[in-house]
């Protein structure tokens, strides 16, 4: 793949994204809308202008999914994530096997080995125990299969239609490989831009698991541990892993914005390259979202260097699950902070990162 | 202070919770109650029966307020709290502030210094953004204060009417101290009994803050991190120091009760000694609660060899914050696994954990 030239009218909404960019980030919102925790434009301003000044500290700052502790030798990363999904059962997957396999992936994408995490519960008066119980009995299986210990829990009720029934809050701590030198701005020129399988599962699944749509279709959530997929990469190809995401909330879309942000490149995608099963395919057109910007829970995206990606690709096709892994796209110089998706007739168009929420609570 | 005689209808009371006690523990509630979530015995109830046999791990298991974890030669201790106050500020704190303390204060209760922590936010669509950065703004000074760094953070939004404004969910992990040998059943006949200051005034704060009640007493919350009290009695004590709690949901009562049980011991507090502030007091007479049930959200009990008692009580002395640490009881070998309190005139009565939920979403 070279890079091909961009037409004028992508300049002229290049031009207008880096004008807009480039504005001064104060917080100003006055409310609290639901793309504050959509994962894209808005809930990147809240976190950059508001929370990240106010609580300052050097590994925040960072913006990453994951905190980085030094305690003497042992470098742990840290992480945590509260789950609304709603309803909290879906095809695939669960309130509480989706709060363990996300703070599991998002150790993962730090190059940390699960160690241990915490639950914390608030439950809605009345909630139905046997709604709990299964809830429970899923995040103990997840637990078991991901390796990861529970060592600590919290649970607080709050009173009638102050809650959707439960909210689930998960942290975690790993131990980061000493072989992982990831860097969120490692991406250069050149490197390859690989997904572990078909995306847009979680968000479609969940999504038609509400019944608002009309659709029969049977798209089941991809939720699962990534850390055995991280380890067969660390093992294949340490050296040319650069960075590593997972793309839950405005899915790959985000996460080639978010990168290409960090490392000042283009992060370019061919559109038929792009896996897509054939119901979430149709979903999406039928509710009319592109299914780079729809959440995963189960695959992340690698940026490995050029000469790594076979040896990457093999690796990840060898992890049950990862079997559909495959190369998207590759990076490129130009231009700067941008994503990019190619079609097969050789246009490219941006994708910047969305303000709105399309498809709120999926998490 | 010696064993006094237990009357007949005292050890009617005690024959009774025993038997209680003994009886088979499955979790058969149908609903979940706020009662689940008040830190007595419907919490321990659903802890005991549902929580820890499925998630069922060897520190879980334990029933700490913290995990253990050890990595090579560092022993970390990690706690998880959720926080669902309301009113979200009350004269003396405020959600963020006790999201920190709350945190850090589960950490020192397991003798480790707070080291990183994470925080994140359920937040309901409509919040006030100002209402927002003033409790971001609080976390951030209560960080500062107990000295720790919030690494990591999450941000979730759910619609109108599904939260109450926002909640918190923090996450510490703390180096546990080499002098620290707490065990919670560490609690022999003789020991002494410590509280770092009168009792009863968050729990009072925030429910006078609700506006419910006619009462214009001033009550501020007690809400700051015990981390430098921890220090203090390490410093000054480490092997007579068998125990340490928070007293913060169902107050020291119940922790107590939790100490009694893990001990095989008796706890008995004696009414004179117990330090209510007179404002605090006469709220609880008017309200018809007994303050020994309502939560602190910055005083610590310690169980203390009869040796050691004096010098630990001079080091919290010397904390700001903790000038009114005193004694207010004793250990003794019987009645087994129960906490009494025992009046002016000489007269004993079991304090026996609650069930309901007397004081809602305190903390």
């Amino acid at each position: 793949m070279v890079d091909r030239p961009i037409d004028t009218r992508e300049r002229d909404v290049i031009a207008r994204i880096e004008r807009a960019r480039a504005r001064p980030r104060a917080f100003r919102d006055p409310l609290i809308t639901t793309a504050h925790g959509a994962g894209g434009k808005a809930t990147r301003h809240l976190v950059e202008s508001l929370l990240v000044p106010t609580l300052a500290g050097g590994t925040l700052a960072a913006l990453d999914d994951c905190g980085r502790v030094r305690i003497g030798e042992v470098a742990l990363a840290m992480t945590t994530d509260s789950f609304v999904v709603r309803p909290l059962r879906f095809p695939g997957g669960s309130i509480g096997e989706l709060a363990v396999n996300g703070t599991v992936n998002d150790l993962a994408m730090a190059g940390a080995a699960p160690l241990a995490m915490t639950l914390s519960l608030v439950l809605e008066e009345g909630l139905d125990s046997e709604v709990l119980r299964a809830e429970i009995a899923a995040v103990a299986a997840a637990a078991r299969a991901a390796g990861v210990e529970i060592v600590s829990g919290d649970t607080k009720v709050v009173g009638r239609g102050q809650a959707d029934g439960m909210y689930l809050c998960t942290t975690g701590i790993g131990l980061i490989d000493p072989r992982a030198a990831l860097d969120p701005g490692g991406a250069r020129a050149g490197d390859r831009i690989l997904v572990s399988g078909s995306i847009a599962e979680h968000g479609i699944a969940v999504m038609l698991a509400r019944g608002e749509f009309e659709l029969g279709a049977a798209v089941e959530s991809d939720t699962c541990s990534l850390w055995p997929a991280v380890a067969a990469l660390l093992d294949a190809c340490p050296q040319g892993l650069r960075t590593l995401r997972d793309p839950t909330r405005g899915g790959v879309a985000s996460v080639l914005n978010e990168l290409a942000a960090a490392s000042q490149t283009a992060m370019v995608a061919h559109e038929d390259l792009i896996p897509v099963a054939r119901a979430v395919g149709g979903a999406c057109e039928l509710l009319g979202i592109d299914p780079m910007y729809v959440a995963c829970e189960g695959r992340l995206v690698a940026i490995v260097a050029p000469d790594a990606a076979a040896a990457a690709l093999a690796a990840l096709r060898g992890v049950p699950g990862c079997e559909g892994s495959c190369e998207i796209g590759v990076v490129e110089a130009e231009p700067r902070a941008m994503a990019l998706v190619e079609t097969s007739f050789g246009s490219r168009r941006v994708m910047d990162m969305l303000v709105g929420d399309p498809l709120p609570r999926i998490c």
